[in-house]
Formats: structure tokens, C-alpha cells, sequence
């Protein structure tokens, strides 16, 4: 592809579709717009355009596509994958959502919430629970991640286990294209088959498709129970089989369930203010569990009370504790959502996003363990994730005292050594976080040729001039 | 496209990759291959084939692809909308997926099930039940009805309330493409966040655009209660407020919800062998309330008599059973299920499957009614269906004493009618039973260009020859 520098007419061109106050050229405004959220990408870019309206999105990509212009999509910019950030050296023009941030409708009737892709998750969490429903997404970055990343990634986060992804929380979409025709998909429909499932296709695709400008959103009757428990367990083996209890006797009503290891517990209580051990007793492993019921307070108490009782009396659970209101629930899961912070602290991390089928999860964490401590000596494993889903964030903390740049210039080694385990389970390399920058060409050395020219197909389908996003998830040639 | 007649050459060809007695062209044995389950579609082939194995229908596609040999995938042959028999006219040559019916792997702890495309539905349920987990797909249809059909067509069903599509059922497809190549997504992992979103593409495209030969399909735990009860209700309204408690009472617990109309209780108490009024009054509407509940029998007990109680007080119900016994709660799913056969005997029908969003089914239906009596005076309206989908099949009896075939003549005349009012509420055309011959000229005239074209891109992206059950879904050119 021809890189295009942006003349100054063509700036001036697209400044006079957002207006000057969003058109940004200073370097110091842009600065924010670049670096991809755990700093290892930083891109390039002499505009970024914040438009207000769909409208404007259309008129912006038509003009990209009439001048060949890449355009990258960004929401919140909380991704982990460098999907949203420009690329380095192509002065790419980045097209920013975070105007965009208007609830458009909400129906407790139809359960269903539509909203500017610009809109922060966690104002959608709350005009839901406004109405006494529940948007069930979750994730430690909802404070500033906004709906169009969350679907472009198709997020995940702790809650898939009952709820599932963001392909299954999203019921129609609205799409610019990369010619600038509006795709209206803004259906609210339970059951459509009715052709190709487009709207599948947008969700996931990185914005290497088009923009999605907005979303119908599926919500859920609050639940009347909720607990949360907290066990630690002697093993991986222990932590899989009190699980596979939970999912038996919950079903449905089994809303999270989350592995964490000594290391992180030690490392939140040292770093993350308020965070206690809520067990006396020191655990190799730990298990939060957390289940909700439609019916009654009272249903919700029996469920966690017998998962509990069944567990010691069987030796999944070594010691545990139930939340006994609120704040106390809210601890726990607070815990849980500093396992990533909590690594800051420890100097470099090494981080790995990976999948295995459930049934997998022991022999391919002692694998891994085995490999990567002889790799690394004195590398310190906090792996951690979503037990249930099959989705570990296998993060290995540098060595006491070692350097950390020495450390983190050992990033695509380490990649390399946990992943092929991870294929070797026939597991996914990006559970959650999508391919980006980060994940691109691993993903076509370890993918079959026959797949990622059906990609390639599709990405030239509704993309011919290459201009939507460039070189995130597939390398453009 | 050029009509091409397969040459003895080229039928000798086809007949070397799956043996003689697997490719069929006597008319008798053919007969069956080529008839729409209603009836409404009769195509022409001079050759059906039955590979035996992924191999063989992957060499059936090379030589197809070589000799530009449309090709009509064909499971169970249970469809509504003749997207698996061969058009008229044309000689396509059918490939039958009867033959590719084993179950390649069950895994009680990873709970999937990997099974061939051929293998019938209800036999996939039983493996799931002989090792106590459900595969909760359920149709009239099951008996015959094949996986790779209920993928390409992404089945819905009475259990989608609760468990989804076909599409939220499947965690992997292997595909036989247009040229042959198998693509191996065969992968069993709840999250992968790897690129395009193919697996959802391939299903529900009613083998357009790939021959779907395998999947890996999700098994869950099975409830240890059931319960199932018959409420008789004075209007839609008020089956659609009792809707709405049941999902806030019983959340995922709620497995099925289904509305039927009086017409329909006299039909199939009239037709059905067995059927027999559960209520000893009668009542303008009825729902099936079907709740599932993983914990206990005793707490699907308290949900479903907490809700008919709260229904009776708060008037929504006149009047209701709840099922004693597993005998009963089959017969009043039996009941349920005769809706559509109890049509035949009261002459011709003219079909809709359709939904609207959930809280417009009322409106729908009045809107419906009026004008569809309007125009057919006599005409018995057995609307019936998934309430809780917002699908509704929206079946239409003839008068009583009617010319059959003058009343199915206006089928294309009554669609038109009812599918205007389906679109005034923002609904679909085609709720779960696709798109086919019968709706892919309406679609084309519905949908925005903008959607038609992507999905011919798609089309065309993926199948450049367009050998691959051509003029399906879209028309091609």
C-alpha cells in the first residue's frame, strides 16, 4: 500500500465536515490517541477527527475513500492489542467515537438499550440498572472502554460464563461503511434468518470492515439473589472439578466463576489499597464464585450454601468464606479486578490472553508452568481468568530484581513458548483481546493458509481500497 | 449463468468418487431428493450423490469446481423454504450428506459433542442423553431433520428462549468450500477472539457458501427439574404479561413459552391421536410454560406454582393445569407440536414465519387479523409460537368448504399482506426458517441495497463460479 500523507487540503477537507474544534492537529492534543493502553505500541498520526453525528462518519469515510486515506476507528482506547492506535510511520487519520456517546433509546418492555458506539460501558450498565435491568458486560476497563471496542473486539470480560460474549449481548448494529453508505442493521429482533449474519461479522472484525456507529443491546431482568463466595482449593485439578460442581447445580445461575493464585492474592494485598485476604489460611489456589438467581434472595443462599457444603465435604475446598452483604461482595470481586493493577507494582509483566478447552486447563497450566520457569528462571507466574470459559490471562511477573526492559525484550520469546502449548491443547492465542497489531502475524503462521484466505477474501469484499484500519488482524499487501 | 446438463463423461466421473451404488439417477430413487417438505417446490436432477466420507465431498466439489457443476447440499430434506432441493429446470446435482452421519466424539467434562452434518438431530440427542447432559435444539422436525441442516439454516426451535439458535449451539464447523479445500474450524472453545467470525457465516447460509460436513455442538447439564404448565389466557396482551413474570420469576430457568390459539386446541383435539383438552373450560388463547431448573425438583415446583398463582391473582390467567407426571408433561408438548400437522386435515394453509420485537406481538397479531380476514373472509387464523422470540408462526386455514387450490393460490397475495404489517413493526420475514427460493425475491425487495450488496459480495468472495447452491438466498447473475 502507498502511504499518503495528508496535504494540508486534504486536513482542511476534513476539517470542514467535523468543524476546527474537531479536527485535532497538535501534537499534544493527539498525543493521547496514539499509545495503545499498556504503552507497547505507539503510532503515528497528523489528524484525528472527532465527528458528532453518523452523518458526519459517512461523509469522513467517503472522503477517505475518495482520496485512499487509511482511517482507523477508536473507541476508549483501553484495548490491548494496538488495534485502535495508528500505525507507526503511515500517518494514518484517526477517526475517534467518543462524540458519538448518546443513549438513543431504552425499552424495559423489549429489553433492549440502543446506543452511539461512542457510549462508556459503564454509563450502559447504569441507564440499565436505571430501569431495574441488567447490561451484563463486565470488565476491569468499563469506566472508559465505549460499546463500538467493545464490539469490534467482541469483549468478553467476567460475566461470558453466563451471559456470553458481546456477539451475544447485541441484537443489530448500525455500520458505516468504508465507501461511506450507512448499513442500517439497528434490528431488535430475538430470531432473524434472513441471509449472511453481517452484524456477526462487524463484531469481532477490529474495525478492519467498517465503523459501527450504533447497537441494539439485549438487557436482563435484575436478578432477586446474588452471592458471592470465596474458596481457596489445594490445586487447578480441585479448583476445575468445585466448577464443574457449580455448573451442575447452578446451571444458568452460575454468573461467575474465577481462578486466582496465591501469588496474585499476595501481590493485591501488598499493592491495591483496601484489598485483605478474606481467609485466614493461605491457599495454593482460589476459586470466587459468584451466582445469581431470577426468583428469590433465599434461592441464591441455598445454591451457594450447598455448592459449599458439597465441596468440603468432597475436598475440592480447602477453606472459604460467603459474602455476607454487599460491600462484601463488592470486595471480592474488587480483588479479582486488581489482579492486572496489582502486577504494576512487581516491575515488568509478560502477558498472555489464552483459551484452552475447559477440561484442558490443568494440564496445560503445569505445562506451561514447567516450560517457562526453566525459560525464565525466577519468573513469577499469575495466571489467573476465567476457569469456566476456558480463558486464562496467563501473565508471568519478572524475577525479583531482574531488569525489566532485559525482561519485557523477551515478550515474543516468551509468546512463543507459552503459545505452543496452547495450540498444542488446540487452544485460541487471543481468548478475548482480538489479534490488533500485537497478534497479526502470529496469527497467520499458526492459522491454515485455506483460512486466512477466507479472510483476506472478506477483508477485500467490503474493503477493496484498503483503507479500514490497515494491518490490524490481517497484514494488508 | 449458463445451464450446464452433466455429460455421461462427467456423471461417470462423480459416480468413480462415491461408487456406483451411492450416485443415484434411476427417477425413483431420485424422487425423493427433489420434493420441498409442503410440497410448494419440485426441482430437477439427473444425479444425486452420496459421499461417504469429508474426502469424498471435498473431491466432489474439485470436479464440480473444475467443471462449474452446481452443486445443492441436502441434509434431511425438512425445510420450509426449498433451499435444499435442486431448482427446476436447471440439473443441479444434489449431494446428499445422509451417508456422513457419525458421531466422531462425546465429552461428558468438556460438554461438546463432535458429530458429522448427516447425523439426525434426534439422535444427537439421545447420545447427549446417554451420557446425562442435553442437546436442547428441539423441532418437530427432529426425527429426520440432519445437523447439517439445522446449521446451514440456523435452527431456532421451541428451547431458544432459554438456550438460543443453532448458532449460540455450535462451537466449531469444518466446511467443504467451493473448491474443495476443507477448512478445519473444528474447535471446542467457548472464547476465541481469532479474526473473522467465519463459523457464523457459514451457518444460517443455507450452503451458499460452503458444504458444512462436521460441528462441534455444545451439551449442557440436564435440569434435575421440570415442570410444564397449561394456562388459558382471555388475549395475546395477557399471555404476553404472563411472558413477562415468568422471565423476571424464572430468568434462564424459563425454557420454553409458548402461545396457541383455541382454533388450534379443536384442530389438534379434532386430528391428533391422543390430544385431549388439558382445561375443562375454554379460553381464546393458551401458553406452555416449560421451566427447567438445575438444582432441584422441588425449586422448578415453587417457580411454576409461585407464577400461576401471582398469574391467577394478578387476572392475567382464567385458568390452569400444571403436569403431574412425565406422561403429561409430554402430552401437553405433544399437543404443542401437532399445531402444524392438525392444519392438513382442515384443507390448505398459507404459512408465515415471522417475528416482531417481543412487546409489538399484540398489535401484530390484531393488525393481522383484521386485515387478513379482510381479504380472505372465512379465513381461520392459527397463529401459534415462540411468544418469548417474538416469533410467531402466522399460519392462515382456509375458509371451511373452500376451493384448496384457488385459497393456496393467493399464497404469494397473502404473504404480501401480512409480511407489510410484519415490516411496519420492524420484524422479520423469516424468523427461523430461512430464506431458500421462497423468500429470496422478497428479501432482495425489503432489504436495502446497501445489505444486498454485502451479501453478494460475500456470495461472490467466497464462491466466484457460483456453483454452490446457486440462485439460494440470492438470486445470482
Amino acid at each position: 500500500m502507498t502511504t499518503i500523507i495528508p496535504s494540508p487540503e486534504l486536513i482542511a477537507s476534513f476539517t470542514d465536515i467535523v468543524g476546527p474544534g474537531n479536527a485535532l492537529t497538535a501534537p499534544t492534543e493527539i498525543a493521547p490517541y496514539l499509545v495503545e493502553s499498556r504503552g507497547l505500541y505507539r503510532g503515528t498520526t497528523s489528524l484525528v477527527l472527532r465527528p458528532g453525528s453518523v452523518e458526519e462518519v459517512s461523509q469522513i469515510m467517503k472522503l477517505a475513500s475518495q482520496t485512499r486515506t487509511p482511517i482507523v476507528p477508536q473507541g476508549g482506547n483501553t484495548g490491548h492489542v494496538a488495534g485502535g492506535v495508528p500505525r507507526e510511520g503511515k500517518t494514518d487519520v484517526v477517526l475517534s467515537l467518543e462524540r458519538l456517546n448518546r443513549i438513543r433509546d431504552i425499552d424495559p418492555v423489549g429489553n433492549v438499550i440502543v446506543a452511539d458506539a461512542g457510549c462508556i460501558l459503564a454509563d450502559i450498565q447504569k441507564a440499565a440498572d436505571d430501569i431495574d435491568r441488567l447490561f451484563p458486560l463486565s470488565l476491569g476497563s468499563e469506566g472508559s472502554a465505549r460499546i463500538g471496542g467493545n464490539l469490534s473486539t467482541n469483549a468478553g470480560g467476567t460475566a461470558v460464563l453466563a451471559y456470553g460474549n458481546m456477539r451475544q449481548l447485541c441484537l443489530g448494529l448500525e455500520v458505516v461503511l468504508p465507501t461511506g453508505e450507512i448499513w442500517d442493521g439497528l434490528r431488535r429482533l430475538k430470531k432473524d434468518n434472513t441471509g449472511y449474519d453481517l452484524r456477526d461479522l462487524f463484531i469481532g472484525a477490529e474495525g478492519t470492515l467498517g465503523v459501527i456507529t450504533g447497537a441494539v443491546l439485549k438487557l436482563f431482568p435484575k436478578p432477586r439473589g446474588h452471592q458471592v463466595a470465596f474458596a481457596g482449593v489445594k490445586s487447578v485439578e480441585d479448583a476445575l472439578a468445585l466448577f464443574e460442581r457449580a455448573s451442575s447445580l447452578c446451571g444458568p445461575a452460575l454468573t461467575g466463576f474465577e481462578l486466582m493464585p496465591r501469588l496474585g492474592i499476595e501481590f493485591t494485598t501488598r499493592h491495591i489499597h483496601g484489598v485483605r485476604d478474606p481467609l485466614e489460611t493461605a491457599h495454593p489456589w482460589y476459586a470466587l464464585i459468584d451466582i445469581s438467581t431470577p426468583d428469590s434472595a433465599e434461592s441464591a443462599e441455598r445454591m451457594v450454601e450447598s455448592l459449599l457444603e458439597t465441596g468440603i465435604a468432597d475436598g475440592f475446598i480447602e477453606n472459604a468464606v460467603i459474602a455476607q452483604n454487599d460491600a462484601q461482595r463488592k470486595a471480592l470481586w474488587h480483588m479479582r479486578e486488581s489482579m492486572s493493577p496489582a502486577q504494576k507494582p512487581e516491575g515488568g509483566s509478560i502477558k498472555h490472553d489464552v483459551s484452552v478447552p475447559v477440561s484442558s486447563i490443568p494440564a496445560f497450566m503445569a505445562e506451561a508452568d514447567a516450560i517457562v520457569t526453566k525459560a525464565v528462571p525466577g519468573a513469577r507466574i499469575c495466571a489467573f481468568g476465567h476457569v469456566g470459559d476456558g480463558n486464562i490471562h496467563y501473565n508471568i511477573s519478572q524475577p525479583v530484581d531482574a531488569d525489566t526492559q532485559a525482561f519485557l525484550g523477551r515478550w515474543r520469546e516468551v509468546n512463543a513458548i507459552v503459545h505452543a502449548i496452547v495450540l498444542k491443547y488446540n487452544g485460541s492465542i487471543s481468548a478475548e483481546h482480538g489479534i490488533g497489531q500485537l497478534k497479526r502475524d502470529e496469527l497467520a503462521a499458526i492459522r491454515s493458509p485455506i483460512e486466512i484466505g477466507l479472510m483476506q477474501r472478506i477483508k477485500h469484499a467490503f474493503d477493496p481500497a484498503g483503507i479500514m484500519n490497515p494491518d490490524k488482524v490481517l497484514r494488508q499487501d
